[in-house]
């Protein structure tokens, strides 16, 4: 089954938007092993989206069409779409009715404009959107069948996982329940996950099981789909396939599915009802960044300090050590991070020492990292290096450090060591 | 003259990268004038190739073929390219040894594959890449004219500035030289920058000037394309246009071209030989994080303190006031900044203080935002209400507190409104 995505409006055209739609879109298939074939990218004109409909109606058999369903002259999806059906626009008084309720709830009146958006070909198949003013809809145009979605993401997203896959996925005649199963990790590199992996493929019901990964250093995303007839088939491929994973990759797992290293790390705080405070060196104070819970909800980061200067960073905690005893060693990460936990009064305290060679070309430059970590009941140490450039080990500071408390705080070894890490 | 870009490449068709070299292709040429007709996806496929080649062919006067380009056995632009124009490939000796001397130069063999890239369609134009092995050419296919560039995006966007656009002005005759002036502002909203400005394109030289604007909220981002037969005439069109926009924009123009908000606060902080801490309330600390000077250059920024907490802010700067006493006020704003500039012994100090509404959904909700700023003549203090989400607040915080230490290095009334504010 051959599938296409036609992308339309002047703002996708002219670069001035960058065209995410398309690959959340081709992504989403690929998940589901639905492959994409061809894309196009035409301006909002009536000539040239005649001719992409034309030549996409000719080359494929399912084609999605993105944008051009709003309120607005521009907006033609519609229009074109019966001319090249050879039908006429037809109101979908449904639709409208939906449209008027819509804005009479948020205690407007709708402009009249948007009643364009309930004129749809005639024939076509109705496909809801249920969060916005512009419903999708599928007809057949030449030889292929054409699904059409707004261009609010949002929207779209929604429209394609909850009313498009599934008619691709029975069109295209696989197996009626696809499953997304997802692992975050941090510390495996890319090939070396492939080979511990690779026989998962080939071992269990070939056909159903798809493996991919996705590295988005430090992190890499394990990303399994599964085929099947029902709940109960999915769970009994699936199951045997997270055990293996789960048992494999060990605590290398930061996260599953929608779930996040600093997410684990917020909740396990908030379970325990902790508090942390952090000292950061040359990470931009990204530590603390990304430990950033929801407006509102309790933040147990009572404070975070950065500096990208050793004894500043010192003095800030009242450390009332001698300046000379101040180097770039454990003992300082654990001084430092013992005496912030004291002065903020905390149950842990981070501290994130960075050390990042000044010689960019070398093969062997890269950056030291000193983690502290102090407790209730003691403090402990995480020493690395990693090679590469300085973001390169910067972004691999900032990860590690979030892993080295996430480890610690579900008792985890603290010292397994990483791919990227020298040693 | 009708352009078209055509993308190739599976990670592009499978949406596993995001396309932003189609979007970076489609704005340049848009900024000076060129614009887009058409785009076009495939994947690493010859038949797909030789397809969207000659439909290209067909209905463009220019092509550019983004991808293919590479050593590896599915990179098949160029075959596909001499394919196309019915030629042969033929093996460009300069290009192959300026690759062995690139590879000689690390003190590394090329490898074999590598020769792949010499290889042109024969008859076509060599197109320089000084940063890489994959050489540019161009070739006519049918009517059209194409252009092959690299993937890897350093290589492509310098390639595009430098051989293609220069090529393409010449053929769509328009003016030799194309000059692109930018304005980076904080405060003023586009549809007010719109009519401030509108006045520009229709005054001066109307046909060789042109006016866009980008929002990338907190910031707008002006833009004028001058067209000119030579560097004089281009000032000549230009400066009268630079001068109108500084006096109507004033104090709101936040840097010009390349230049930034933040690089031009740590300009005059080491221009000044001066020092800054920082102590912020709910923005991620992403104050301190842009005033980012590169690894190895001097930092200004002594210390950063980030907490959601006012009361644990002031602890942190050790300010001995009685809990009681702090407040979400101009007060504790100045208090807490000038405490944290004794503290660090920095030249200057700010504070950000952030009040974010917990009501999500209301018209009227937004956040309060209390900046001091001490300095060793004393200290000030500005106040502002922004309407909006909690991460829109939060942004405009962040980009108000850097513009009002940069207003008061520079000299400038901090006061001035701001059109995200209600007063």
């Amino acid at each position: 089954m051959l599938i296409e995505i036609l992308c339309t409006g002047d703002e996708i055209l002219t670069g001035k938007t960058v065209n995410t739609n398309y690959s959340h879109m081709a992504s989403r298939l690929n998940e589901v092993s639905l492959k994409m074939h061809w894309g196009t990218i035409v301006g909002d004109s009536r000539e040239d989206l005649r001719e992409a409909f034309e030549q996409a109606s000719k080359r494929a058999d399912i084609v999605i069409v993105n944008g051009g369903l709003g309120p607005t002259v521009d907006d033609l999806s519609q229009e074109i779409a019966a001319e090249a059906a050879g039908v006429k626009l037809k109101l979908n008084q449904a639709w409208l009715d939906r449209m008027l309720a819509f804005y009479e709830r948020r205690g407007r009146t709708m402009p009249p404009n948007n009643k364009k958006q309930a004129l749809l070909p005639e024939g076509a198949e109705f496909i809801d959107n249920p969060i916005g003013t512009a419903c999708g809809f599928a007809i057949d145009i030449g030889n292929a069948r054409f699904f059409f979605t707004p261009g609010v993401p949002r929207e779209m997203k929604r429209m394609l996982d909850e009313q498009i896959i599934p008619r691709l996925l029975e069109m295209s005649g696989v197996k009626k329940l696809t499953t997304l199963k997802r692992f975050h990790s941090f510390g495996i590199g890319e090939s070396r996950a492939d080979q511990m992996l690779n026989d998962i493929e080939t071992d269990i019901n070939k056909e159903f099981v798809k493996l991919g990964f996705q590295a988005h250093y430090p992190q890499l995303e394990t990303k399994i789909v599964i085929q099947a007839e029902d709940k109960s088939e999915t769970e009994e491929i699936l199951q045997p396939i997270i055990e293996t994973v789960r048992e494999r990759y060990g605590n290398f797992i930061i996260a599953e599915d929608n779930a996040t290293l600093e997410g684990s790390i917020l909740a396990e705080l908030a379970r325990t009802n902790s508090t942390l405070a952090t000292a950061e060196m040359y990470t931009s104070g990204a530590i603390s960044a990304r430990l950033n819970p929801p407006v509102g909800d309790p933040d147990p980061v009572l404070r975070s300090l950065v500096s990208r200067d050793l004894k500043e960073l010192s003095r800030a905690v009242n450390l009332t050590l001698q300046e000379e005893a101040i180097c770039f060693n454990t003992e300082s990460a654990e001084k430092i991070s013992t005496a912030l936990r004291t002065e903020a009064a905390s149950s842990y305290a981070l501290a994130t020492l960075l050390n990042i060679d000044r010689d960019k070309d070398g093969i062997e430059a890269g950056g030291d990292i000193i983690i502290g970590i102090s407790t209730m009941g003691g403090s402990y140490c995480r020493k690395a290096r990693i090679l590469g450039g300085h973001e390169w080990v910067r972004l691999g500071a900032i990860e590690l450090t979030l892993d080295v408390f996430r480890r610690h705080l579900m008792k985890l070894p603290i010292d397994e060591r990483i791919d990227f890490e020298k040693r």
